[in-house]
């Protein structure tokens, strides 16, 4: 048996017990809370390595501020999983129920999935974040962290174990893959025996890698190719706000736009508000040619490429339709089906784009920046699932359950 | 581009019009009933073709049984087709909403899957049953069947596509992969970019095949290995009922048990019974060294790998264990996860039974035989989940579906 495998094994025998660990498990949350605050001047000492190791290899100052804990860090860190002991349990919450003639009582009640697989990279926060929310919706995880993190990864991993340990419950609870090469990674995809599911939590090479080799069940999280449609009808100044805080308010996540499309009755007038709009931050624009003869020289004519890609930064496609079916195929062909918004102040094509655009949020006169766990009221997030298989949209604590039945009878047969 | 490929992008295309098709769904189905019904000769001649082929392939007479379409089977099948068109549309279903504090209107409402992918064996009445759920569920289906069935499965997919058309619906709803060699089920499962969902229905070697290769994403059905533990407490004859019906009722399907557990403490006074019970069918008894001690030598020593086995025919393994914490460590060791039973007159121990064992569905005092869409009140089913992921159990109408989040607002930003 592999390290990984006996890692498997033990994941699966600590899910047994946390399935059934009920309030223990906020005790178990609110002892990490503690110890990683206690422990706080040991983490940063770990990091501190990370840190030159880093520098030592050439990572960049935006890489080195993503893996940097500080102690602000990492008191935001413990309030977060402070914030995790307030929320309900999903755990036995009876989703459904009705007795049957014959007189069998049925009743569909939430459970854990079981053991849980995350791969992440060199955000070392993810460590604490996807562990306790595992552990709070009952299940065992294994972590694979970035090897950018692994020795604060290492720290932290620890201090939650221990403190997990200290309530009574297993510390095999939470894991950590201190592998960091490629075959740690291959294994942990293919460990179908003890993971019921892989989460994968990061850009979209690690996404796309691990959909394509799992032997296990993925939930595909994070890739946000997302549009704003101005229909005929929209609100002009309305579309350049919301076009211009989806884009520019924090480009790098996936709720924020790639790419606008512009009904052509009101291009003419549209396009040069949402321009002038834009250039406060200076956006780049890559229009289509009707885009281009309205909005002049200084737009970059796009190229089909440009509309499949999430640019993640200040630049924005541009493209002049038709009308709203135009739209709503070009969204179907080119979107990633994480979030698209319509801006118009007509009931009937309100309606249409809702019903037809098959994205996991779809928005009429807002930004798509409100997809988040956080924003929809669920508490904390694990991140935004784009398939629509288990789960779509922003995962919180329910979406890391899976539910069973529980008939109770009194001797009935068929 | 290949065959497949192109009835991956055809059905993509006919699932955009399923999706917002409303009642038209059922227009379609009344008239695939009705066609089914009008072209019943047409469909017993195509299914004498391959009866013909079954004999001269030297196929077992239950296989040709199951083959086998006369027109009381047919009327059967319309009948089944009619009964879903009596069930509610799951699409559109608001599961939840709310109004946040910004004044966006959140709601939460179901759509579904897209596209579905089934593959199955030699029953042909699989064709027009699971393209009628996946068509009243708003999914356009590609079917591969076996070539037992091949002329069946053609002919009754060309009467229902042009029964769909009829009302206006693509007929490209419900497609049949014709080549039946490996090849193209091989194919179907790394259809990744159209297929939303593989569901394979047959037995456990095609159910394997599928999990191992499928590129997809994959709802695994119908292994059961399933059990019944009479704990210490149990009413005897109330045990010894619910393991013959179990058992006996009808041992070739999933929800029947292979094993009983039987607690020491009142395995001495408990086994007998059951025996006596199970000789009526003449049930073969494969137990441990202390069945065989308490029952005799007409009991065949168990192995391993018995307790593993789901032999779907009068065979029945028997273990004596010490306590119903052995009980249920032996079910998460060889159970499949899908339906277990505990007979037991004792609270704490029905309990504990239940928030413990890991399956579908967890019984009290009653048989496994019930965990089946129709008898749980689904109206229909296209088969028994026994992964954690998505569904879980029976799976109706609901379980073909995802959903989606619309959020209704009046410029908000972030």
């Amino acid at each position: 048996m592999t390290i990984i495998q006996q890692m498997g094994q033990r994941a699966k025998a600590a899910a047994r017990v946390l399935s059934v660990a009920g309030g223990k498990k906020d005790d178990a949350l609110a002892a990490i809370a503690k110890a990683l605050l206690a422990h706080t001047d040991k983490i940063i000492k770990a990091n501190a390595v990370d840190l030159e190791n880093g520098r030592n290899n050439g990572l960049t100052d935006a890489l080195l501020d993503r893996l940097s804990l500080n102690e602000s860090r990492i008191q935001g860190i413990a309030d977060g999983v402070l914030k995790i002991v307030t929320l309900s349990d999903p755990v036995g919450e009876v989703l459904s129920g009705k007795t049957l003639k014959n007189g069998l009582e049925i009743s569909k009640v939430r459970v854990p999935l079981g053991v849980i697989g995350i791969i992440f990279e060199a955000r070392p926060n993810v460590t604490a974040d996807a562990a306790t929310l595992c552990l709070k919706s009952g299940n065992a995880v294994i972590l694979r962290g970035g090897k950018e993190a692994i020795n604060s990864n290492m720290c932290i991993t620890n201090i939650m174990r221990n403190a997990v340990e200290s309530v009574g419950l297993p510390a095999d609870s939470i894991q950590l893959i201190e592998d960091t090469t490629r075959n740690s990674s291959v294994e942990l995809m293919g460990l179908s025996e003890y993971l019921d599911v892989l989460i994968p939590r990061g850009g979209a090479g690690l996404i796309k890698s691990v959909v394509e080799n799992a032997k296990v069940p993925v939930i595909e999280t994070g890739a946000g190719n997302c549009h704003v449609f101005v229909d005929e009808s929209a609100d002009i100044n309305m579309a350049a706000e919301i076009i211009f805080n989806a884009k520019t308010q924090r480009p790098s996540v996936c709720n924020a736009i790639e790419s606008i499309l512009v009904h052509e009755a009101v291009a003419q007038k549209a396009l040069p508000v949402i321009k002038t709009k834009l250039d406060e931050k200076n956006v780049e624009l890559r229009g289509c040619q009707k885009t281009k003869d309205i909005l002049g020289e200084s737009v970059v004519l796009s190229t089909e490429e440009d509309y499949f890609t999430e640019f993640l930064s200040y630049i924005l496609a541009v493209k002049v339709v038709s009308n709203i079916e135009e739209a709503i195929a070009h969204i179907a062909k080119y979107s990633t089906g994480h979030s698209e918004s319509i801006v118009t102040s007509d009931y009937k094509n309100a309606e249409k784009f809702t019903a037809e655009v098959d994205s996991a949020a779809v928005y009429v006169n807002a930004s798509t920046r409100f997809t988040d766990g956080g924003e929809f009221g669920m508490g904390a997030e694990i991140g935004i699932s784009t398939q629509k298989l288990h789960a779509r949209g922003p995962m919180g604590l329910q979406e890391l359950t899976s539910m069973k039945y529980i008939i109770r009878g009194n001797g009935q047969i068929r």
